[in-house]
């Protein structure tokens, strides 16, 4: 018997050794396959329409940065559903070639977010140069191949043990709560019976006070808010859909509530009801 | 008399050439001298303490890509002041150097936005390899520098002109209806007789149903709310600083409605009042 195929397949973003493939361990245990991919796109599109993965791991937004916009535009056109989700703590660390001092280091490679998120480091070691790459992962993949002391990497832990580098210096982050918060999505919903989360997405009615009409009705249901986010309408400039996070203590209240939105609405549509993670 | 020193000196991010430029020239005509800077922090900075420049143009959204989150932030921490916007329409041409065919070229150097944005015109030549760089204006420059026809930039027609390259191709977007919204930052207010709009940001209190509660007060106070966006706090995970942009018919009912809020909000503050812009 081929152990590997009774693995559950999650697609991730990137490279393995991202912060995704430490999100979707976190999430599911350890038991997994991962299935890089170069964009989420392309991973939804396996899901819903072959079998090279069953479920998505694709992050939504991070603490400091905010929302990820073009990732609530993929669940707005997405077939699949919201199942569940995982918050992250991101913690960055400065890799290098086995044995390297940080005073060898001259150049640092990885992606933008990671550089933007560890600067008061690399201010304290200006002889270091800043490179933007794509991927945290591939950066610490490129130092690894490269065997050059004088490189290194902004990555995690698991790229560390990954690709064997060391950390040459641990949390580096400027910021030490920085949190990013994933969604696990799927090909159809499931057992809701732990669930006390729904995300959901509408548009409104060209009506001044709209807005405030539904999070009022929210509200006076008894029904919290964790998450408010408007994406622009592609087609029709300056227009926006609302993507919110509700939290309910009771399935009764949240179908009453959605009931009453139903008439306020345009187009209310839910990605999907799951049990809330841990923060 | 050196006629140079007489003219306005605007600030933009990134190089001659870009959108932020011809952004400057539609708000201010064309008689003004551009400051181009690596960062805006580094602009408002050089308004701010020293006279580099005067006045700052600074990307704030897009009708497609939505909200430039950092750009929030940076008002957030900025002591300039918004003294009025202004949307452009945003076209993408693909520039070669004189005498190019679209045949020839092999490979595009653009920002990833643009690069995004074109993505439907790149399917049907897949002969042409895209590569991402820092700035649509620089992949221009870097294109007229080579002189090699298998190159091309996707950049503006103020690109085009600046670093004399032909457009190969014209327009070449996706989605037509593409405008970036762009905010004019001031060292001081000027004269608001003739303003219709505030931008304000604000905390709300731990209390559910606040932000219903500060959305339902301005609309009973007839001021339209054409924006929110919600900014993470950086040092508070998962709480947010909330910006409204806010138009209104008499100041006098904007007035009024600002003293209600000061009652609901935490560290109401206004980032300026000034004149719509034509959309």
């Amino acid at each position: 018997m081929n152990e590997t195929s009774t693995k559950i397949k999650i697609g991730i973003q990137g490279y393995p050794g991202s912060f995704h493939q430490e999100a979707a361990r976190k999430y599911y245990g350890g038991d997994i396959e991962v299935v890089p991919s170069a964009t989420f796109a392309e991973l939804i599109n396996q899901v819903a329409s072959n079998g090279d993965c069953d479920e998505v791991v694709m992050a939504i937004e991070n603490s400091i940065a905010g929302s990820i916009l073009p990732n609530y535009k993929l669940l707005e056109k997405s077939p699949l559903r919201i199942t569940g989700e995982v918050y992250l703590k991101i913690n960055h660390h400065l890799l290098g070639v086995p044995g390297t001092q940080l005073e060898e280091i001259r150049e640092v490679h990885s992606h933008p977010m990671a550089i933007l998120q560890t600067t008061a480091f690399f201010e304290n070691h200006p002889q270091i140069r800043l490179v933007e790459s794509v991927d945290t992962a591939l950066s610490a993949k490129k130092v690894a191949e490269s065997g050059n002391k004088h490189l290194s990497a902004i990555a995690s832990q698991a790229a560390a043990e990954l690709y064997e580098l060391d950390i040459i210096a641990k949390n580096i982050e400027t910021v030490p709560n920085n949190y990013t918060r994933f969604l696990v999505l799927s090909k159809s919903d499931k057992d809701i019976s732990h669930a006390d989360k729904a995300s959901i997405l509408f548009e409104l009615p060209n009506t001044p006070g709209s807005l405030a009409q539904v999070l009022s009705t929210i509200h006076e249901g008894s029904i919290n808010i964790s998450k408010i986010q408007s994406v622009p309408m592609v087609l029709e400039e300056w227009r926006y859909t609302f993507h919110l996070d509700l939290e309910y203590s009771s399935i009764e209240q949240y179908e009453l509530v959605m009931k009453q939105l139903n008439r306020i609405c345009k187009n209310l549509q839910v990605l999907g009801i799951y049990k809330s993670g841990e923060k």
